[in-house]
C-alpha cells in the first residue's frame, strides 16, 4: 500500500497537556474540509474496549484471538495480541491523514502539546518536532524555530497541517 | 493470503437458538486444544463497541473514520465503515479456524442451531448445512442425513469439527 503518500503525524505531551482534546479538534476540523481521518492510539494501560454481556465481548472472554463484527453501518475488531504502529499504519489504506497519539520514540513529524498542568518541557528531541501547541505562546517565543500555536486556536492548527501535509 | 486453507464455519439459528452459547463453548474447546480462533459476527442492529468517556470513543464521536488502539497486550479497530464478510475473513491471516454467525445467506459451510425456544425449523437450504445442533436430537432422526448433536455436547462437536475441518 502507499503508506509513503499518506501523512502520518504525531502528538506528544505529558499527561495533562490537553492532546487528546486537541486530536478530537483536528478531527472535527480535518472531517469539515472533506478528508477522511483515521487516529492511532498507543495505550500504556490495559485498555477496555467491548461492554459485559455483548455477543462479541463473550467470544473474547472465551479465548477467541480475533472477534470481528460488521453492522451495515460500521465495523470493529479486537485481537488478544499487540499490533506495532507500522502494522496499523499499514493498514490505514482509507485515510488522507493519519494522527497518532502516544508513540513518544517512534521515528515521526511530532506536534508537541504542552500546558500549565504538564508543564512547558518540550515532550521529545527537537528533530522530529513540527509544532508547538501550548496555552501559553510566550514561553517559547524566541526560543524556538517551529511554529508555536494556543491550543484554543483550532482553526491555525489545521491550516498550517493542511498547508505542510495535505497540499 | 492462503484464504483457502483455513476452515470457514457458519452457524445459524433463529433468535433464541442458543448460537452465541454454542459459539462461546466452541471457541473455549478449540482454544483447549491449541488452535487459534477467529469469530465473524454479522450484527443487525447498529452495534455500540466502544465506552462513552475512553478517549478512542471520543475519537470515533469527532468523526475520525477508523480509530485503531495497541496496548502491550491486545489491539483494537473501530471503522466507521461497513466490511464484508469476505474482507474480514481477508484478514484473518492469524487464525486456524475462523467461526461466523449471523451471515445467513453467505454460500459457506454451516452447522444450523435450533432449540424448543427458536423452533425446529432449519433456518437455511439443506445444501450448505454440515450438521445440526439442537437440544432434541429425536426432532431429526430419519429426517436429515447430516449429523445432529445434542448443544450441551461440545466435546462431540468440536470433535466432529476437528475431524472434518482441522486434519
Amino acid at each position: 500500500m502507499n503508506t509513503v503518500m499518506r501523512p502520518v503525524l504525531g502528538f506528544s505531551g505529558y499527561s495533562g497537556s490537553g492532546k487528546t482534546t486537541l486530536i478530537e479538534k483536528l478531527i472535527k476540523g480535518l472531517k469539515a474540509f472533506g478528508y477522511r481521518v483515521a487516529v492511532i492510539k498507543h495505550d500504556v494501560h490495559d485498555f477496555e474496549m467491548d461492554k459485559e454481556g455483548k455477543d462479541t465481548f463473550r467470544f473474547s472472554e472465551a479465548g477467541a484471538d480475533e472477534v470481528f463484527i460488521s453492522s451495515g453501518e460500521k465495523s470493529a475488531r479486537i485481537s488478544s495480541f499487540p499490533r506495532t504502529m507500522e502494522e496499523m499504519i499499514s493498514e490505514c489504506s482509507y485515510a488522507d491523514i493519519i494522527l497518532i497519539e502516544g508513540y513518544k520514540y517512534a521515528d515521526i513529524k511530532k506536534i508537541a502539546v504542552t500546558s500549565e498542568k504538564s508543564g512547558y518541557e518540550l515532550p521529545c528531541s527537537g528533530d522530529s518536532l513540527e509544532a508547538v501547541v501550548t496555552d501559553d505562546v510566550s514561553r517559547y517565543e524566541g526560543r524556538v524555530s517551529i511554529p508555536v500555536f494556543y491550543r484554543n486556536d483550532a482553526e491555525k492548527i489545521i491550516g498550517f497541517i493542511r498547508e505542510r501535509y495535505l497540499r
